[in-house]
């Protein structure tokens, strides 16, 4: 493993994790190899998350830190146990490892597309979908906000407890990823909505506000707009076909996204990566989705998310063609889904089919 | 006006505000008089919101403070200018006057209840509203997390700049809105659902944790559930039937009533209460939406969220009855709402003339 760096071959490493996150990251690799041919690259497996914290009492040793530094590239699945669980501290893997990885890496784009594709199942009505093809991309922050982790518990666990979380936005973090965004959208149907909530959250929408302002007066093509955070919600179930690409802070993304994941066919679809744009650091590709313990095992959690993913890999990797031809494989397999039920494994050799046909 | 207080008749102050404030409230008014017979309050209007502080440069004036601090109750239509306005610095009117009121009264119970009327228009498809009725009430918390307007800047306005918002949450204050959720739900389906974000806000998700088991442990015959907030989005639009009452923070609770009231028919039906159950203050009543700019002074806006409001406003005030005449007619209304469109004012006089008749 210590000379694969050096290797010819670019190297993956790769975290299934925990729950689910094994079972759709090896579908994931399976189309990966077929878009790349075999022997692409070097892929080198870390066995890290709930379960091997459980055994040993680790989360992400220094060395294998090390290690990942060195990739080209991080596949990750899911961490973390269930929502209510208490075999596991709440935060710790979260912290510990999927914002540790983030944070220690840099990825301060963490990019989330939402496309409703024609014959996907929305929880939204005919009427609003019908306005409209919906096509948007979340820019969402990813090193900074109120996931940097300031914060502390005075007098915890007593009646006099006061527990505090900081959210910490720097113009230096808030200028590349606005800018990301911007640069993005010329590539695209060029508007940029930013939301906030600068009506209660003064200081900190202050400062996105200023910036985007700042960086929008040198991309005089793209039309920008600004949504509170509220009203993004009801914008994202009445007329999502609004959207060209959206720029927020870490925690307003996370929960956009995942209402832009529904209202586009589920977090079974949503594909996310966690880019590091300078290069200094390996980016990191994950499905949207969680852990999922509840259907662990049963090889019928849906790898479509992890397999977009790697679309965004490669992409990122420079492999423009070989991630067009996962996006039309993913995209094609998706129109002709009906009610049937496939395994996971079923629609990661489908796609597959699709790439290498 | 000083010697309403002391008069027979309860006082209720009055505050249009901003855009469409003003007309929303007039047609609460209305509804109130036609469910209480037109002498049961005295009405103090108040002059206050985005035009008085231009005109003025006044917000919130210590006096007018001291007066609605000894009304009755309180009814407000919105106040601010629109998003994207620069005629008015952001933040003023809502920190100055809305969150103002609602952290000086207390109002640690921000209640908004969410009811998907039969006939009643949602982007929502009819395979999700045909898996039975949506009825929920969000118990929002009103007076802490990052509402608390704790937070700062350095270096503002430069390339250094850092600017940060603080979520401050107290046990009392986490204890006393989680008790009033389960004192709720007994009186509806039993079921609490906290959402919170613990697996990264750790500190501020940790007391929220702690302090909602072992109020549970007090309600036995109430069912528990967590969500985080971002899972909570897709419930929303996939699932809403799985809610009975939610409890969360400040901020949370505005994104997810947000988008309650929006797969419910729209801000234009939701209603709210920023409640101080141990009446020490007087309670607010408001509609979720704001002041809407764009369509003020043209009579169009739908002024049932208010009259809906009124209903928790009789309802505080312990006069159920009436309360109920006003949520019987408002579902009349509701139900047999055409396509046609009516006026601000013909959709109060129709409710209004349900209530008396
Ligand atoms: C697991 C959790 C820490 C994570 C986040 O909040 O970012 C997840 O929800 C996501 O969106 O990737
Ligand atoms: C206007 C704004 C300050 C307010 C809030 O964020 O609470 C509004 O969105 C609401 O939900 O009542």
């Amino acid at each position: 493993m210590t000379d694969a760096v050096s290797s010819a071959r670019p190297t993956i490493a790769v975290i299934g994790g925990d729950g689910i996150g094994p079972e759709v990251v090896a579908e994931g690799l399976k189309v990966l190899d077929a878009a790349t041919g075999a022997q692409a690259f070097d892929y080198v497996h870390y066995d890290l998350g709930a379960e091997r914290w459980q055994r040993t009492g680790e989360v992400l040793p220094d060395s294998v830190m090390a290690e990942l530094a060195a990739a080209d590239a991080i596949v990750l699945g899911a961490v973390g146990a269930a929502p209510g669980s208490k075999a596991i501290p709440s935060g710790l893997l979260e912290r510990g490892l999927l914002l540790k990885l983030r944070f220690a890496f840099d990825h301060y784009v963490n990019l989330r597309p939402s496309k409703l594709y024609p014959g996907v199942t929305t929880p939204l009505s005919d009427a609003v979908v019908d306005r409209g093809p919906i096509d948007f991309v979340v820019v969402r922050e990813g090193t900074e906000g109120l996931y940097a982790g300031v914060g502390g518990s005075l007098a915890a666990g007593t009646a006099a407890e006061v527990a505090s979380e900081v959210s910490v936005n720097t113009a230096r973090g808030v200028e590349r990823v606005v800018r990301d965004a911007f640069e993005r959208a010329q590539r695209r149907r060029r508007k940029v909505t930013l939301v906030h909530k600068h009506n209660v959250l003064t200081h900190a929408g202050g400062l996105w506000n200023r910036i985007f302002t700042a960086v929008a007066a040198q991309y005089p093509d793209v039309t920008t707009d600004y949504l509170h955070v509220d009203a993004t919600m009801i914008m994202l179930v009445t007329d999502p076909q609004r959207f060209d690409v959206i720029v927020t802070d870490n925690l307003f993304g996370d929960i956009i996204t995942d209402l832009a994941a529904a209202v586009t066919g589920g977090i079974g679809l949503a594909a996310s990566a966690n880019l590091n744009p300078s290069g200094a650091f390996p980016s990191m590709f994950e499905p949207v989705h969680g852990s999922a313990p509840d259907i662990a095992g049963q090889g019928i959690a849906d790898p479509t998310a992890t397999i977009s993913s790697m679309a965004l890999l490669l992409d990122h990797l420079g492999r423009r063609e070989q991630a067009a031809a996962i996006e039309a494989a993913v995209d094609a397999d998706v129109a002709q889904r009906g009610a049937a039920r496939r395994s996971t494994s079923q629609v990661g050799d489908a796609i597959a089919a699709r790439v290498a046909g």
